[in-house]
Order: C-alpha cells, then structure tokens, then sequence
C-alpha cells in the first residue's frame, strides 16, 4: 500500500502528475459540515504554482470537483472525492530521462519498487502534485477543526539558514497566525523573507535550490487528545508529515534543541492560569505522553532543497546500469518550501481531525455515555 | 487506541510501572524464525537500568517469559506474546504526588485524557518501563533481519550538545555498528564518551538532567522497500519512534542539516559500483519517495532531558488547580539517552520488518507469482 | 468511517445513487498487470441495468473512467482510481418520500447516523448502485487472481425458494463456472431458471418481490492461504459480502446445513490424489481454520427480496414521528439477485486477493527469505 | 497476521490449547468502568468445559489473571490484559498424530501455512482453546455495554436439526433473555432441549458428534450505530463470529429464510410506539444499510458438529503424502454449541462495543461538537 491514512477519518489519495487526475477520498467525515468553497479555494491557491518569482511557472487551475459526499452545501458524512484534473501539462520534457535517475528524487527507488512499471511522467504519483490533494483534504479538516475553536497555522521558519523572527509559542493568537498565513510570503519579519526570497532568487540564477523549515501551530486543541505510545499526538502527526514530498525531519516543541538542555531548562513550568492548567514556557510543544496539554501545538518539518536543479549531475542509467551525466530541464521551484507551507497546515490538521474524531475512548467513560 | 501498531507486524504492548508485568504481543511474525535467547537476553540487558553512574539503580531482571507463539526452539508463526514481571517496585515513593503534575510528564495529560482513572504510580502506562516489552520485540525483529542480512545498530550521538565524532554514513560497515553497540557507554570516540558521562554525572550531582540525540544505521536494506506518501519507510519508522519516551524529533539522512544547504551540495551524486546502483554522499539516509535506495539507513532521534529533576519546580495540582511546587522524589536516571540507545534500535528494527513483510505488492507481480 | 477496507489491499468506494459520480480507489494492486478493458467491460455489463425482464429500466452507460493507476495498459502498482458517471437519473421520483422511511431501506437508520445530511437521492451513498465501483474493483482483481490460476464464479442458486441443481462442489472446473457466468441468467440447469424467471415476473407483475441466493465457487486457490481467528478466509469474505445491500446470511461449504449433521457425515475424508491433499466431500467449503485446503471455495450469500415495491405499505414520517402510508415509485427491480451475481462474485475475488497479497508470513519464513 | 481485531476496540488474542498461557490484550476501553470480576467469572464459567454429561471432562480453572489495564477495581483506559494458565494438558495423547490430517480439523491446513512450524499439541492456536480469552474479552465488554443499557444474550436455536420454541424477534426482554442466558443448558422450551441432550449423548455413545445452531439478540442498542458498506454492522460482527472455531455461517434477522419470501412479507412495517420508531415485524434484524434500527438485533451462528469423533476415518498423512485411517482418541465434546453460546454472546457483544466507541462521525456534527 502506499496513499491510504487515518484509522477515524480514512484518506486515500490517488493520482500522478501528468495523468488526467490526482484526487482524494475522506472516508470518515462527520456530517452537516457545510464548506465554504470559497476559502478551500484560497487555501489550495497557496499552494498552486506560479505566484511568483520563486515558484514554477506551470499554471493550474486546481479547482477541487467534489464527485460525493457533499449536499446541499454540507458534508454528508459519507466519503467524500474531490478529483483536481490535470492540465497544462508536458510530458515531452521528462521523456529522455526516464532510465536516467535524477539524484534526490525517487526514480531509481520507484523504478525497482513498481518494477518499471510506475508512471515515469512528472514524477508520477511522487510528485508534488499529490499533495493537491492532500491540501484538499486538510482545507476541509481546516473547516472542522475552525467549528471546534481550533486554529492551524503554517510558515516559513527557515531558508538556506535564515531563520526568520521566532513566534511566541506560549502567547501567539489565532489572529497572529492567520495574519501571517494570509501573507504572500509568509514569515513574521518581512525583512528575513527578502533574504529568503533572494536567496532563493539567487540559488535559482546559479541552477540551483535551497532547503528550508516549515513551522506550524495550532491553537485552541483541549487538553487530552491523543494516546501515550503508538497513536500520540507526535506519532499521528509525524506519519502525515513525512508523507509530503521532501520532508527530512520533524520536531515538535524545542525538539532536536532539547537534546542540548538541562531539564531544569527544558521542563515547562506549571501554573494555573484563569482555572486552566497553563506553562510559563513550551518546550514540549503542548504535547506531553503523547496527549494534548492545551498549550500551543508546536511541529517543524525540515525540507531538503529541490533536486531538480539545472547544473550537470552525476548519476547512472538504471536500466542499462551504467554511469551518466545529467541535467535536469522543466519547470521547477528553486525552493519548494513556500508552496510547503499550507501542505504541512494540511497534514497537520488532517492529523488534528483524525485525533478529535478518536470515539469513547477518549476522556474516560463520560464521553462514552453521553 | 494506543498501544496496538502496524499493520504486517502487529505489535500490541501492555502494562504498567508498577503493576504485575509489562509484555508485548507481536502477531504476523513469520514462522520457522529459531530465537537466540541469550542474544535477546544481552539486548534487553542494554536497555536495562542500574548499570552505571549513569542509570538509575533499580534493579529488574527484566527476563521476558514467553507465553505462545515459540514451540521446539522456533516461532510458531502464531502469537507470540512475552511477559516481563515487575518486581522491586517502590510505590510509596509516588503516592504523596497523585495530584501535583511533574512538569515535563504526562501526569496532568494522562489525567484529563483517562479522567483520573489511569494507574499513576511510576507514569504507569507512561513509564519508560514500557520500552522492556519494545525492546523485547526489536530484539525478536532484529533476529528476524539478521537472517536476511540487514543489520541496525544504534548509539549515542550527542549528550547536551557534546557531539560524538560522525560515523560514515556511506561506508559504514555491519562490523563497525556491531563494535559501537557492544560498548557500555555507545559512542565513536571514547574520549567524547567520557565527556558525555562527566556532563551526566554533574547535572545528576546538581539535581539536574540533561538531553541527547541517538543515531540508529541499518545495513544490508535491499532497495525498494517502503511506499510513497503514508507507508514510507521515514513515515513508518517515526510513528514507531515517536512512541518511546521523551523523543521530541526524528530526521532522516541529513535531516534539519539538508534544510539549510544548496541541491547541488545535497543531491547525493550517483555511481554504479560492483553493478549497483551507489552514492557517493548519504544525505538522503537511504531513502527516497519513502523507499529505500540500497544506501545505508540513517536516522536520529532527539531525547529530551529527563523530566524528573531533583530541583524544586513549579507545578499545578490538577485536582484543586492549585499552584505549587514540587521537587520529585526517587529514583531516576540524570539522562535517559544511554538506555535509549536499544529502544530506538529495537523501533527502527521493528518498523524495517514490518516493511519487509510487505506482500505482493512490492516488486511488482513479481513477487506475487513466486 | 464506512466505505474503506482492506489492509493489504485497500479499496475505498465513494458517490451516491444521483451525485455526479460513484468510483472506487484500489491501492495495494502489485504492479505489471495488464487488464483486459473489454473483459473488464464484459464483467461491469452483468451487473448493468436494462438488460431482460428481470431488470429495472433504467439504463446505465456505466462506462469506468479510470484517473490514475494504469500506464502504457499496465497497472503502476500505485493507486488505482477509477470513476463511473452518474447519468439517466430522475431524482424527482424520490423528493416526496424524504421524510418517510421506505420499510427494509435505509432511510430511516442512515437518517439518524448522519443527522439527516445524507444525499437522499436513490439512496445516496446507500444504493446498490454503488455496487458498480464494487464491481469494477472486483472485475481488476478477477484479472490479477486469474494470472495466478485462480478462478473466481458465481451464480444463482435458488430464488423465492426455486433452488437451481447442486454444483458439484468437488470437481467444478473452471470451464464449467465460466460457462454458467457466461449465461445471461445464471443458473445450471435452465428449467429452474425458466421457473424463476416466473416467480420474478410473478411477483413483479404483482408490484411485488422476490429475494433469493447467490453461490460462489473460487477454484486453484492454493493451501495455506489465510489465518486462524479474525484473519480466516471466511472472516475476510464475509466482512465484504456484507457489505452488498440486501445481504442477510452468508455460509461456507455446507454452512447452515452442517449444524444438522453428525460429524461422520459432515467430516471430508481425506486422500492423497495425483500427489496433493484432496477430500472426498467437500462440505468444509474448501476451508479449514480460516486457511485454504486447496478444495474449491464454496460460499453463498442469501439476499433479501427487493425492498422497493409498489404495494401499499405502512410506514413512518421519521422527521413529524407520525404513522404513515407508502407506496414505493419509481424503476425497481422485482429481484436484486440475478444483479447481485457480479457483486458476489467480486467480493469474493477482491478478498481473496487481500489474502493473497498477504506478505512474509505466508509459508513460514521461506517466502520471506525469497 | 491473524489474532487481532477492531479499529477503536483493539483485541489481540494469543497463545496455543498446551502452551503456558492463553490470553488477551484490549486495547481502546474506556477508562473508569467497573469490573465486576464475580459475573466475569460467571460468565467464563458457561464456556468452560466439564460441567455437564454434553462436555469434555477436561478441567480448567480458567481464572483470568488481569495483567495491566486495571487499577482499584475500574479500567485505566491503557491496555487491559488478561492471561489464562493452561493446567491439566494430556500432551500425550496428541504425540501419534501429528503427520496425520484430523479430517475438519485445521491440521493439514495449518502446517501448510506456517511450514510445520506451528505447535500441534491439541490444536495449539487453532484449538476452541483461544476462545477462553475471547469469552474473557466479551465477558468485559458486556459489562461496559450494560452500563450503556445494552443487553446482550445468546441460546441454543437448534441441535442436529432439533429446533427450540423461536424466541420473539420484537417483543423479547432482556429480563427473559438473561433468563434463558442463565440456564445450564439455555433453551426456551426445556423439553426441546432435552431432545436435544438425547442427540447429544447418543451421538457421543456412538463415537460420533453433533452440530446446531447458537442465536443472540442484543437489547437496548440505539439506532444510527454502524455504517453502510463495509463497516456496518453486520460485517463487523460476522468478521469477528467466523473466528470462532466450526462457524460455518452467520446470518441476520430471518437471515437465509429471508431469500424465500416476497417483499412483501420480509418488509417489517413500521410505526410510531411511544413516540420512536418501531417495527411490527424484526425480519431485518434490527439492522437496515448496515445501521442499527432501534429493534432487537437478531444474528445466528450455524456450528459444525465437532470434528473430532472416535469413528474410523479415511485421511492422510501430509508429511509423506500417503493414506491412512485415523481414529481421533482424547477427550471432546460430542457437540460444541452448548459451550459455544458464551463465545458467540462474546463475539457480538466485542463487535457491539467497537461500533459504540466509534468516535465524531456517529450522529454527524453534533457528538464532535459536545
């Protein structure tokens, strides 16, 4: 197997790139859920190509068709497809390589998984495409969660080493979030976003790319959502994240920069806090034993730089087993991270559903007998 | 849920601190696989406490009894089910602290998400004793793997920013991580060892805690395991990972490091070596569009400090939401990263078999028609 | 969740009875396999409306628009998706009964599990209707199975109580199955189909209904596919015929019939022919303990008669809570089941692929060490 | 895989008929239920055998001993496991066949699967042995059911063809349901179950054994539980019911007789009573589209008789692939049902549970939003 996630809400995503659709099923959903098409439409628009200098020039039109599920204008609670169809599409350019293993991508790895016999056009269905699909998904998961007063949030932490201005990960509102998630760029310090976007800019000049960290909150979780061991909040969201096309890490909280604390440093300190249980800090993210603690929801996913570049590479014919010299031509973001940033919203709040739909289990008997 | 993982491989783990035994069920283990009990005894016994300055000094034999699935010296290929029993456990040490939540734990978390009703005495379900019956099944799958020529070995990384010297993740050889995990103290350099032990015993002389990274490699992975999207092999390993305690980030190959470089310095260049398909650099850690390439697998994991600190903090009691103080009492290790060198060996070994028992589906019809 | 099943093949159907769409994803299909369309064709058309007497009127094209998956006429071993149209639809034969339950539908139940947001065109998502994705999935995996020298047939085995002459449930071939599926009604011998045909037209005529039971035979099943317990052969089958509307009792071999019997009666003795394990009866239905005994497989499913008829029935307004009278418009079958034949006979192939996709822990570790 | 069950309600079962243990790990329980261990015992005492002229005169204590998951008399919500100590095992007398196929038994099949790895001491995890924890694990969800009002209790419907007085499908009470339930030999009319012990001893005096038929109704459940397609009700508790050992078919409401009538007669009229809905007739079940209706819910299990008889049987040796005679010696039940009622009010009453636990989708917006 390989697109299909979720144990409460199923999401099951098909689709390559140059074939005649990607598309996702949500199998789980609760009903009269009414959407607001309009908002998916911006949601998936961040996402789409070509915004601007430092994205690919292919335009989509990335309308999401919703095939069932859907009525009346809410959400039947029985699974709902939407199909995105491809267009503007052109394989020419990807044809002379398709026995030529582009460093970094999967065509070596897909070739010898699928025998050969995966679609080799664009990357196939391991292209950035998919995850169009996947931003469907958590536009509408992004819906649910609002009507449950809970905000997720993505942005650019870090490009090429320039890190932008930290965000308050005890304090920050939902209305900081959403100011920063409606930028074209979104960073908090718009003077470090020029330095992204020329670095960047610069990497693109030269044929090459740049790498980056996506950080992502999400506020307004209760306390209790999630199970300690395998179906942690941290396990659940980690799954989806690592599913996005480049992603090469994930932390939550201080995550790898709590490995370089004291406890004394790193332990959180408790305080009540208007009759709520409240941390003067977040180190842990707002997730302690795998279970929400109500604090911000804190995940970073580090993504590599785009292996497409334009310098000559080394590499081999995986058919004829034989070194090879190659150059990757077509479209391609000489950073995929801005585009990254509502794909991590998505999956984060793809997971965030899937934990908030968890059944009797959750908060003892109570909820069992409502 | 919480405890029930994979989907070949089903991995069911139970028990408590402080209750009769913690065990494990492992369900779709191959059958005819003969067990070394004695080498499963030396893997446990890696993880098990009281074996230095470092480790705390309560004592467990920590032998797992195996109740089914093992008949005549080999599995049966039905359910094997260990239990380890839970002896020299002093409860009295955490009564007086049912209501204060120990910053850093999952005490005020578990509260709400079991409402009150799970078994509070050593973090119960909680514990770190729960990485006995894990590390039990990573010894099992290890075995299983050994037969088919893949070898996982982990050690330490780094203790509060005390880096050990890098291992070659391209050369790397199974004698090499075999030579590390046998060690007392799992590092490259023994002179950096003795560093991270002298940081350990002085924060433990303070009251203190401190953090650390583990580094795990797999050797001898034959490329094309794993899936695009959800059933990566990256996907597959975190969700196993994030499962033990205390880890607050996992990266893959490069990692956060491949977020702040150009594609030209982390596209791994290509070769064909001895009529293979090889890299000249690792920085995609074996792994690419969630399946492995032949390359050795590389991933850390990033502890945080242990939380219970002798250190007076503040804290809440989640019963009266209350403020007040706490200074946690008993026995505890001042880092928990040397006992998790085998936990996260035992996850990654569990998640590899667990991709390795993929059917039809891998290599195409292949596979299928054999 | 709902409409998602599968561990090692994961098939996710979606659409209601008058969306625009109904369609099914497949993803675990190995890669390399090249279908039949016709064939496919051929199998989709037996399920199809509008084709005798016996059959509503409405006429589908029913035409699988396959999205993704299927390259160069092989499958890519990624997900396949295909879509079928909605089209010919008269939703205005439903509008006025939205509020009354037709008795053995769906309507009142489905309008209390989804809080009455489900589409209540045709039966939404609860159609038979959604039965031809169920087919089409069906229909791959006839084609992957047949590769493997299993053959997959069913027909009709008695109708309002007609019962057709017995299969010989030991030495069925497979050119004897197929020559009965190729029938337009499918039955063995065609006088008790005449007679059926009678009691359908009878009832019809009558603006009544008429129920019945569908047989299924696989044959080249090897031994030793399947698991004791929740895994058997039977468990997997069963999960999906359920999920057939109409389906009340599904039974293996002698089934219902072997709880009359004595054991020296029920028992298949055994014999040694031509070199393999072979039974003299087969009232074992070809498994034993969940797991194939290389006999042909023998199930049966038993449908209810048509809940749609025109006779005046008592029901309820489930939304005013009042008593209420119904009488069923629109185009209905007298009889699902000649209809169902293709449903059964591909739920039974989709399980059994599931079980023959199942990995490394078929055989011992002999197919693992492959 | 094989011996473990459910999404929300995780159930792994383990262990072989003469290893140290059997048992079970339930992971997905709602915290804070109170166990009643006396009626756990209760229960697990009408599986165990030696109690009557009708059964083995094997004995076992068969006290389950609570592992973890189980704090101060109520559930934590982590996994509960119980284990049950196999005591008085005659290994012995299975030695001299362990080459030879008992016909009906899963021997051959068995080896087959696992390679001749699996334990053949009685059965090993094919032996009606397993179902000691599966009676144990329904045992705990009938209690957590109870509290929510529901009912669960199963009969004896029929023996060799002997049929007890039908129960009534609408009007049944739970209070005449634990009547029945609380019999030694539970029929409603006792002079039919006397005719049925005859059988019973007759066949056993005559080497031979007997099969019939189990019933169970479920009282209380609220309507909109369950699914269509593939979670409804009916294939979650069929995917459960055909892991008990000799179900050979499972059946709802009027089931298979159901195919024999017109529509008119299956469909149950429905009415208003006391402001909800309700039907005059139960012939669906108390399941439509897969979705509880609010009626009883009606499900038969049809059992094989037992397959080990002291008659002379033809068979096979599977290792050297030659005939032979066999006569089964030991101790067995001449017929299994009556120690199969508990198991099937187990099983319905485990699957009844998991479709309780289900999480946000049940009831469309308004459970997520509580």
């Amino acid at each position: 197997m390989s697109s299909s996630w979720g144990r409460n809400l199923r999401v099951s995503i098909f689709g390559e790139s140059h074939g005649s659709a990607v598309g996702v099923v949500l199998d789980g959903l609760p009903a009269g859920i009414p959407l607001d098409e309009e908002a998916l439409g911006r949601f998936m628009a961040r996402r789409a190509p070509g915004q601007g200098a430092h994205t690919t020039s292919r335009k989509e039109s990335d309308l999401p068709l919703i095939q069932s599920g859907y009525y009346n204008g809410y959400t039947t609670g029985t699974p709902l497809c939407a199909l995105i169809q491809n267009k503007d599409t052109r394989s020419g350019d990807y044809s002379e390589m398709q026995q030529l293993a582009r460093p970094a991508h999967a065509d070596y790895t897909g070739f010898v998984r699928y025998g050969g016999y995966a679609d080799p056009r664009g990357g196939g269905h391991f292209s950035a495409r998919l995850t169009a699909p996947l931003v469907f998904a958590g536009g509408v998961a992004k819906q649910v969660l609002s009507r449950l007063g809970i905000t997720v949030g993505a942005r650019i932490s870090s490009i090429y080493g320039i890190e932008d201005a930290p965000l308050d990960p005890v304090g920050v509102t939902s209305g900081e979030l959403e100011a920063i998630c409606a930028k074209g760029f979104p960073v908090l310090e718009d003077a470090r976003g020029e330095e992204m976007l020329a670095a960047i800019k610069s990497a693109g000049a030269d044929g090459d790319s740049v790498g980056g960290v996506v950080a992502c909150c999400a506020l307004g979780l209760p306390a209790g959502i999630g199970s300690p061991m395998f179906d942690g909040v941290e396990n659940v969201i980690a799954s989806l994240l690592f599913g996005i096309p480049g992603v090469k890490g994930v932390e939550f909280g201080a995550g790898f920069g709590s490995a370089g604390l004291l406890g004394s440093q790193n332990n959180d300190a408790m305080r009540i806090e208007q009759g709520n249980v409240a941390c003067d800090t977040n180190n842990h993210g707002g997730i302690l034993g795998g279970i929400t603690s109500g604090m911000p929801l804190v995940v970073r996913a580090a993504f590599k730089p785009t292996p497409s570049i334009a310098k000559e590479q080394r590499t081999v014919n995986f058919v004829s087993l034989q070194n090879a010299a190659l150059r990757v031509k077509g479209r391609h973001d000489p950073c995929i991270v801005p585009r990254a940033v509502p794909c991590v919203e998505a999956a984060v709040a793809i997971a965030l559903l899937e934990l908030m739909l968890e059944g009797g289990n959750q908060n003892g008997f109570a909820s069992l007998a409502r």
